[in-house]
């Protein structure tokens, strides 16, 4: 087992990454505020691993909520659910949330803490390799609305990320290589040498070879907690991290949620923004083949579904990004060197979305 | 116009007080964060204040938000009412959202503030005298739920609060003497001088004499940004204000809510937790009487409602105060002299309330 610490002063917090340790009795406790406990999970992880969690929580009081799994259930109504079970419940200031799932999980449990009598405990125990190297570190929660990708939530910072990389052995494919696409992304926005690793790496990452994967998801990890740490209200640099996110969030939006992961979403969103980064003249095209072809040998998608050049202009808008009107986009200078922009032509980004889609 | 500032760094806000200060064009200007504002008010407010407010906002995009006056409606369905108006106006993490009206708009927009985007600008504008001296300062925000009051919210300190004592001569005479409750609380837990002074004052107050209500509101604010900059998140001092509240909530919830406005609610929660003090023999008869008078003087209620002693003593422990098991208490050493404790007989707690409910 490897520690990683997120630096937040008094609300510093590890991330503990090893393979054989849901089911460890002790390695929750020092995490836990309280005697109540109350796990989040969904009707897919929750048969597999719920038992082996409640062992490690022997001496506490536990309720369990489960949901049905998928993105289309992270909505202000099955937060409901889950506020409710807490107040059911009797379960007092000083409680302790842990959600043990994927990203959905981890933003609705979260969020429930987040906002249960002005904010409660937190643990993380994500069981998806995309909840692992991106979601369940940093401290964002929330919930999905009609209108827009977490529209709705607030930043929380939990206590302790457990990841338990045995987890990823029953992983659907379609979700290993979704998560795959966040890894991607640290390396295009901040490490070049960890991009061509993954080059290098592709085919033992998708055979789920541990030592590949245990690697790929501690860099991801240290890249995340350096960002976080650096910036955990994204009022700068934090802002990094959603490299393909402005595209992606408008893909999901249109396609309707659920029907695309959102490492998928991500993938094809990424794809986009390389470009128009090289529409700009900042990303030469050699580099946007081997982002391309990268992620197509990881099994993601490269392109965005079909639709309408103004309807997907108008989704990209309802994204946190925008600032007084103007889309922020991160867009790339070379592999391994983002920045955060407004500095770019509003008819280009039509122009190139006109372009993709009349593909 | 006087300025007071709650001291908590770079969140740092003034309170402004004085007379004609909706209208002053320019006076929000510097608090306002973007060019979007959305005005949260409810169907009593709006038609008196509403267009005066967005005189001051001339050079915005302004759009608004009223929903039926009442403690029934500081639910998660208008949170959600309030929350689609804000994607619907496409507003962006820039936005402001400003709170015009008592307690339970300041809440319920201060929440949606909080957790719209994770985040954005929040101002106050309080027309009730309750919502002056005790809610719209500290930055507690937050819904109602079935099982108790405030159990969903979260803590998002606005950006300025502007006190226009104006509104406080066209507020009902019920909703006056309500916000007094909170006035006299702070003499009760801190201030013997600020008591005595009510004390004689008391008759000046009802009759809306406008110095009079200048200073209390004063005094009052004062006493409260001194808590609250102490210890922003209530892991202290803070808990203080709560006097009379674990009791007061408890009579709400066994009322059902909306029937007791909240400071009559807190009137009556004083006394029964003055009577537990002295039942402790913490507090003296004399003083118990003092605080039962200036109520009745304030035409406030003294006594709860007619509840079964162990329906309220369940509806007590779904209060926030109450930290693995125990309620944590608010009881008086002497008028002026409060403090916070578990360390009392849990079965005085019953028969305390038996015989108030034996009366």
């Amino acid at each position: 087992m490897i520690k990683l610490t997120v630096q937040l002063g008094e609300r510093s917090y590890p991330i503990l990454i090893g393979s054989g340790l849901i089911g460890q009795p002790g390695l929750l406790d020092p995490y836990i505020r309280g005697r109540d406990v109350m796990i989040v999970s969904n009707d897919v992880v929750a048969p597999i691993y719920l038992e082996p969690v409640k062992r490690m929580l022997a001496a506490r009081r536990v309720e369990t909520i489960v949901v049905p799994d998928g993105e289309a259930r992270k909505t202000m109504a099955t937060l409901e659910q889950v506020l409710d079970g807490l107040v059911e419940s009797r379960f007092g200031r000083d409680c302790t949330v842990l959600s043990l799932g994927g990203g959905v999980i981890g933003d609705l449990g979260g969020f429930a803490a987040a906002i249960y009598q002005r904010g409660v405990a937190f643990l993380q125990l994500p069981t998806t390799l995309l909840a692992q190297v991106d979601s369940s570190v940093g401290g964002k929660t929330g919930v999905n609305h009609p209108g827009g990708k977490n529209l709705i939530g607030a930043f929380h910072q939990p206590r302790c990320v457990l990841m338990d990389t045995d987890t990823l052995q029953t992983l659907p494919d379609r979700e290993l290589s979704a998560g795959l696409a966040e890894v991607v992304k640290y390396g295009l926005i901040m490490d070049p040498a960890f991009f061509a690793w993954l080059e290098n790496q592709a085919g033992a990452l998708l055979q789920r070879d541990p030592a590949t994967l245990h690697y790929a998801i501690r860099r991801s990890c240290e890249a995340k907690a350096e960002i976080v740490a650096a910036d955990e209200r994204e009022q700068g640099r934090r802002a990094l991290l959603n490299f393909g996110h402005t595209f992606g969030h408008a893909i999901e939006r249109c396609a309707g949620y659920g029907e695309w992961l959102h490492g998928e979403a991500i993938a094809a969103g990424m794809v986009m923004a390389a470009r128009f980064s090289e529409r700009l003249g900042w990303l030469q095209a050699v580099d946007t083949a081997r982002i391309v072809k990268l992620l197509e040998r990881l099994h993601l998608p490269v392109r965005p579904p079909r639709v309408d050049p103004p309807e997907f202009f108008a989704a990209m808008t309802m994204d946190k990004k925008v600032i007084a009107g103007e889309i922020r986009l991160v867009l790339l200078k070379g592999i391994g060197d983002a920045l955060v922009t407004v500095d770019y032509p509003a008819h280009e980004l039509l122009d190139e979305l006109r372009e993709t889609f009349m593909v």
